[in-house]
């Protein structure tokens, strides 16, 4: 936000007039950039087949043809459709050895085989295409607004023509971000077109889990009860099944973040090697793990909510009401279940510690923090505490299991409860695990991730061996 | 952290000397400046008035007459007032050509009319000035402490010498920021004095509404139950009233955060064209809307810390306890109401799931957040969920309300219950953003947002209409 | 988790080849870096003892013996141990002028006197060293996985071949992080060997103050009990006793960030300058302040948990029960006492009102957020807030004292509850505080802060005091 603020100041008078530059195109696009040049200091000069119309220029700013206009400039901005760069062809020349900038981004991912901007560069070999812009939007050149458009992706072949782009963005207050050759055209055409593509799969997912397990209880608790006992607890869909259904997830959700990597290690054992890829299942999988993770956080949050409104509710504070109210009318005071107490007071704990280590897993896999950190911190928090905190949150459930299994009216219809199957993957995840730090395991594992081969080719010069590496967990 | 940590090394003795560099004026800032060159391993010679006093000087440095400093670097950094820098024109030759750094700060936010970069630059034709070192704290800089300090916003015209700056920086182990060109000195001196501009209106508005409903509030339950039914409810303002501020001062500052967009949206539609600018309190508005939402996601949070206590308070056990008590006198127990269960269960689940977005809107609101995710997913984050957010807020307070109209003490003096003022504003912008997404409202909106004009002056030659656009929400 | 899906198109099969690169050593580590440089683009060619063995070379790379594999490049990477830097010696001729990558990690922090980019140096004094790579884990350079590993430090000499180096690693996908001169070195390489180095004390404190309390407690509250009133209070240690170590915790580690201030504060007060160092142990703690209170805030967060699930207790439940049922068998209602109701709501409030400032003081102190406040700001939030935190804990912490101290069993064994110790120190940094800020101790304070002495030397020319400045708090 001082960002903001800070260009403000830029917009007033200046004295010093900068480089001309040039665009093509009056669109909505090219007006907001080059409105924002001339905030910024720059002569701006479009470039239009009909010169006459300057309606929408923004003032200071001079319409004239493509030809004049780019004699003007050494930068030339190409604020037009990748459908009409033809038009460019015919000013090979005028054009040679000057600066292009494409800035154009596609409807969809991946429209065609190649970027709009390497496609401008086959087509006008003799000037230098430069990739940038396409990130920004219009409306926030124009009032300086999202945080989301500060970044500008810059890349092209040409260092020299770079560095003058990423001149321009940073007086223009926005935050250039050299991505390399121009064969990075394409990722950053694709860039703005993607919606949190590496979140899909574990949404879905845990979306897909959370119905089954909502039509699961509706069956065994309100249905069941209508049919069997006729008594309606249709109100439980509001509270009491989400909160069943958000642990359940979410446990499973954290167990699937450590099982890939527990795969990793069994495969990585059987062939004796880490030089043969994974299988792209397992790829894709191991490259969603922080989302899966964070989903579960998420999932996490809601059951720590949930549960602790639990006093509040009419229906709660009804049963203990009338709970007293039984014992008062039968004379009788239940006397303190020193079990009780230890298991209630047991399983609450080890959720609160659970959800405490998950809060700083989650807190540690935010950008700025996670690039604090070094290798082996990283590694050291999203390892060693994520599977303590997977452990904790299995023996919460496990605990909270134990309960159950004192009252009666556990299997309606022999309908096991829910969180019986959100304790299957976590326990699979933590046996393998336990296994896989036996020493004799280990060992070997170890070696292999570090280069080992059981069946060596050669023995390797130089293992560079203290290098960070990557566990199971990681 | 890792970063503080990491300077360390580089205060060691140093093998090599790197160059030379020149710092008029012995006070407290160049000392602490010299004092962190010196220990990076450059030489410092201090320019000063009065060579023979060097008690403070940072021992390896030496101090001598201003012409003779000036003669032993190309580099010399101006760590004297603007009051003083008149000195400087004496120094004319020697300083030819030479990069003259200017750390000044002033004392308040746009003491002079020219920033004292640009006056220096005026004053030293011949010399290239950068503006820099400004923002960090003599302290930070002998003891490397605070991560506030990290940045330096470098700006100049000559690209050369603010390199030659910006490398210095980098070896103090501090990160530069190139802002472009000396326009930008102006802004670079304000940053450090500003406190949270665009928090200012955000707080006082909710600090004021807070503070009417306490009174209204006060009026309300404490005076009326003392006068009308001699009761004394005055602990009510610790915690009930608080509790009944936040949720509402909360939605209120929700909604206003969607609000201004509602208006850009109807102003667009009225004048069929986005090119004309918008009344100022409206941009001053919308500029401060992400600041709006932090403070309403504040008061949410207090929200929810005051209603998870509840159950722990004295005064409420005790009102539960006499309830059952009472029951148990009069030998009765008050059945189950249904009804009573799915209401408040449905208007507490609301609650729940609407902080929860509400959180993650905060969370999405960090810069390092916000800075790794494209326009689209901004705009989805911002946007969608904002509104989803503010209608489950609205829907659990309407809930809320309902549960209250049930009881008879509504109304004590006619005054109403706060929540329904607080239902207002929320209320207006949902129906009519209801409204605004009619087709047959929202075509014609869009296309006034992709740069289309209702008395269109020209056909625009290439509508670059794939580009990121604002929208009313965001 | 974008940057990671946007590296996947620079793996498409590249039309132009990049410049060569030569990677001496055929490790593990080497592979993995010359496997990424053909991916995105560049031709590889290894330097080996043994060119024939080229069985785990990435396809498309060649290897060749050393002298081969250096003529064909101007970029040589040293991916060998330190300790077989020495066969370099034989080939000072042909990799005369040329740029030798130091990616080499040690087994420990200072393992070695002199950096082993710096010895590399020195044993090539006609090459340009660069120091890169060395915090790039093998994996993240085969997955691009890891975002603790995006950044790469790199330190050189030479400017010139310190941005090839840079330019390399953009096209990699990862985020360079130029650290000035090869003095930088050795920061560099301890750097991925650190573990929480700023970590380490306030985390062994705070651990060792709670073992203490845990201990304190459980003779206090469980032996206690058992000697004493025969009962079995055991299952205390599950959530009763945790929830009295975390407040007492918390509250005595802020109160520690604050300390460290005064002591800095009354030092420079009684020497009467601020240009005498301050003893280590005074230094290492300021510099782990914010370690401190995040840790604080950590305890104080559990503690809030702990506390939400009092009422969902077994235990608790069955208390509040047998109170009623009590009342019910005596036939007898108490009524309620106002000054209890004042009293549990009032230190209640107080405490939400201080975790919340605590959060808010947390959420500051992200990276990504103190980046992007100037140092104005970052003081008023970390100062004043700081400040106003620790007096509304307090404040929470005396007010639940008031209330215990109604009750009789307060002194078994003649043992104070623990919370009284917790106020100790936060009462003392409190008091301190108040008296520096009487202007007749804030003034002088303040003056010697600016760099004013009690017997100066000599009268400063120009004391910039506009400077952002620390205060005690800071």
């Amino acid at each position: 936000m001082e960002k903001t603020n800070m260009m403000v100041p830029l917009a007033s008078d200046l004295p010093v007039k900068k480089e001309t530059i040039c665009i093509f195109g009056t669109g909505d696009f090219g007006r907001s950039l080059g409105y924002r040049l001339v905030q910024c200091g720059y002569s701006v000069v479009y470039g239009s087949r009909s010169p006459q119309v300057s309606g929408l220029i923004p003032q200071g700013a001079t319409v004239v043809s493509h030809t004049d206009a780019a004699e003007m400039s050494d930068i030339i901005i190409i604020a037009v459709h990748r459908g009409h760069y033809s038009f460019l062809e015919s000013l090979q020349e005028v054009l040679r050895g000057k600066v292009l900038v494409d800035v154009s981004n596609n409807l969809k991912i991946n429209q065609f085989s190649d970027s709009n901007a390497e496609y401008l560069a086959h087509m006008m070999p003799n000037s230098k295409v430069v990739k940038a812009f396409n990130t920004v939007s219009a409306w926030s050149l124009q009032s300086g607004g999202l945080d989301a458009n500060r970044q500008v992706f810059v890349c092209g072949d040409d260092n020299m023509s770079k560095e003058k782009v990423m001149e321009i963005v940073r007086s223009l207050g926005l935050t250039p971000l050299d991505k390399g050759s121009l064969l990075a055209a394409k990722e950053i055409e694709n860039y703005p077109l993607q919606l949190f593509p590496m979140w899909k799969y574990p949404i879905y997912f845990s979306l897909g889990l959370s119905l089954f397990i909502f039509i699961y209880s509706v069956i065994r608790d309100v249905v069941y009860n209508r049919v069997e006992k006729n008594k309606d607890f249709a109100f439980f869909i509001v509270i009491s099944i989400p909160n069943r259904i958000c642990p359940v997830v979410a446990l499973i959700l954290l167990a699937l973040v450590y099982l890939p990597g527990i795969f990793a290690a069994i495969l990585q054992l059987y062939r004796g090697t880490k030089y043969s890829r994974f299988p792209d299942w397992l790829d894709q999988w191991m490259l969603c793990r922080k989302q899966l993770g964070l989903v579960a956080l998420a999932y996490a949050f809601l059951h720590v909510l949930y549960t602790l409104v639990i006093p509040i509710r009419y229906y709660v504070r009804w049963k203990v009401n009338s709970y007293v109210l039984e014992q008062a009318f039968s004379n009788r005071t239940d006397p303190l279940s020193i079990s009780g107490a230890w298991h209630s007071d047991a399983y609450v704990a080890l959720g609160i510690l659970g959800f405490f280590l998950f809060v700083l897993l989650g807190i540690t896999s935010l950008p700025s923090v996670s690039n604090s950190v070094n290798w082996r911190e990283f590694r050291f928090v999203q390892s060693y505490l994520g599977y303590l905190t997977l452990a904790l949150c299995t023996a919460h459930t496990l605990g909270y299991g134990g309960k159950r299994f004192l009252n009666a009216r556990t299997y309606p219809w022999f309908l096991p409860a829910v969180y019986i199957f959100s304790l299957i993957i976590p326990c699979i995840v933590l046996v393998m695990k336990f296994f896989l730090i036996f020493p004799c395991i280990d060992r070997p594992l170890t070696a292999i991730r570090q280069g080992w081969e059981r069946k060596p080719k050669y023995i390797s010069q130089s293992n560079n061996s203290e290098h960070p590496r990557e566990t199971s967990a990681v």
